[in-house]
């Protein structure tokens, strides 16, 4: 089992550190290999995916990611940007299936902005399409416009597409994942808008029709975002666009207040994936010692049980989270009064005295 | 002073003959003038707006809009189906600027999913450019792909696209809105992937600096989702595109938990408008006497103030809506324990005794 570590800028290096503890505390036997990414690999070698980082990853079974960016890099080309790593690692690897769970812990239902009523036992899931959309889509860019309201004016274009077989895919996934959980996906689209997203609502239907134990809802994308802040429980499986699933999903996990608790993972058809927590690289924070490394570990557990078929190892790290939780350790981004404060070192430690 | 109504459907006709009721206690000189949109005008004609009803609105200084929208023309031809009278009328107006204010009033803090103090006192403007983006970009349509992921298969497609000046003079109106507020002006984009919203922010840059007296920021649609939960009253002036306006205007009107309070206004560059208010036709309670009027009656102020120059009427209908909250009286949506619940007639009665 290999596995590329790529642990990038700000707090990623940091929050990756604590994940590989956990991994190295497992008994099972990994090949890990770390490599530049993002800001870092910029810095070292002028891309922020160098061809070597990028082998790294198509050799691996797994890739486990930190996060990237750094205000320093704003200025930047875009192509030279550190997100820019991320979408590369997407399209080359063909991660078409972004997992996004937005849970409320039950310790940490306070920290929700939301009253604890609506959001204490939140469990949604939400699976983003990741490699179509207006993400990919060509042409692109920037011309003299012929027609609109300014012709012949400066005008800068992108496309939204989504074919198909892509469309399928997804879906396959989505109705799949809702029959391990409680059989309810709600399809979001734009389809009284957009053409792209008639054409995703008429192929989610006809996908459905293959999952008769499911229910199958559909909802407008500007409504699926109030209701996430209304009554988010009403929501199981979410399955939507890359466009909309970035919004949604940054949305549902602020929802939950514990950003920092929560993993992702990106999957291609091969099983193989990018793991990586849901915040962000946190600049602001770097190099302190202070960041949540939680999400990390948990990204790790999702690593485990859906790319290296290693599903008892998973569970005992989220076990061994949650038996931290209930110990009262908390970084200050989940702290509040009568718990007790650590560092990403220390509740790194916590978690591997649990797993024992 | 022409006034066009059109009510629409569902609640739309019994919200907006508050609204008018209110106006014409005004003692100002108006000539209003009803037609269909919507499933009301399809039903009666065949087309959600017909040339009658385009027509009396574009010769109107401006247009009362009631809601419109029901589950069963779902199955209609998109051309046929409701939304697209919406649609038509932004484009033929050419109604670019949408004014979504989210606002918190005192008496309906507790209404919101958030804890009271992140939304005590919120008052958000969003400016949401209408005329433009993928909501009317061409080409668009379904067609056989020739690359991407799946060349040879099915797929459907939109345009994003925004010219220079439809940038110029949606940032222009932010701006001259900021002035008169808190002077800080958010703009959204999505500049790390897209190549319309690089754009869109090289422009807001260069018009921001015709305004040193304005405090510019830019955020990440998928962080302004977030920031908007977790802080909400971080935000002032926020600008953004078509699509994400959408998005991201629903979603903060809906964080003050009373939404049927909201009014909106859409505005071309004669100051001629379209009046409505920012929740939907709600086809559920139609007919039955209990929907919100306040929305249409807040919106009809707007009008007042923005088309047809009359800001001390529209002072007069705001401060008569706040003395009716004052009062304790509730429409069913915003009752709470301990004040006085009432239909819609009698909220639009309470109103006009207000404004004595
Ligand atoms: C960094 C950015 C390109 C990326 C995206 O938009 O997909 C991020 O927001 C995410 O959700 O992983
Ligand atoms: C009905 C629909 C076309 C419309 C939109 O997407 O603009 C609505 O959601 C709105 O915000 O007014």
């Amino acid at each position: 089992m290999k596995i590329a570590i790529l642990p990038g800028d700000g707090i990623g290096p940091e929050i990756t550190a604590e994940a590989v503890k956990v991994l190295n505390a497992l008994d099972l036997k990994f090949e890990m290999e770390t490599a530049p990414v993002g800001g870092a690999a910029y810095e070292a070698s002028g891309h922020p995916l160098p061809p070597a980082t990028l082998k790294l990853a198509k050799d691996a079974d797994a890739v486990l990611f930190g996060a990237v960016g750094d205000w320093k890099y704003d200025t930047l080309d875009r192509p030279l940007r550190p997100e820019q790593a991320i979408l590369g690692l997407r399209k080359e690897l063909g991660l078409f299936a972004n997992f996004r769970p937005a849970i409320c812990y039950e310790q940490l239902t306070h920290a929700s902005s939301l009253k604890p009523e609506l959001v204490a036992g939140l469990d949604i899931l939400i699976i983003r399409e990741l490699t179509g959309d207006i993400y990919f889509g060509q042409p692109r860019g920037r011309r003299t416009a012929v027609d609109g309201h300014f012709p012949g004016s400066e005008e800068a274009f992108d496309t939204m597409r989504y074919s198909r077989p892509e469309i399928e895919r997804i879906a396959h996934v989505a109705f799949q994942a809702a029959q391990k959980r409680s059989k309810k996906v709600t399809s979001v689209d734009k389809a009284n808008v957009l053409e792209t997203f008639q054409f995703w609502k008429d192929v989610v239907t006809e996908v459905g029709q293959q999952y008769p134990d499911v229910q199958l809802d559909h909802m407008y994308v500007d409504n699926a975002a109030m209701q996430l802040v209304k009554e988010p429980k009403k929501f199981d499986v979410v399955v939507t666009g890359n466009m909309f699933g970035d919004i949604l999903s940054d949305e549902a996990s602020m929802l939950t207040g514990s950003i920092g608790m929560l993993p992702s993972a990106s999957l291609n058809d091969q099983k193989q994936g990018l793991y990586e927590p849901s915040h962000g690289s946190a600049p602001d924070i770097a190099g302190q010692g202070v960041a949540n490394p939680l999400a990390t570990i948990l990204s790790a557990a999702m690593m485990l049980r859906f790319s290296l078929n290693q599903p008892e190892a998973a569970d005992r790290i989220e076990t061994a989270v949650k038996a931290v939780l209930a110990q009262g350790l908390r970084t200050p981004d989940i702290y509040s009064a009568g718990t007790t404060k650590v560092g990403t070192r220390e509740m790194g430690e916590a978690v591997l005295k649990a797993l024992k």
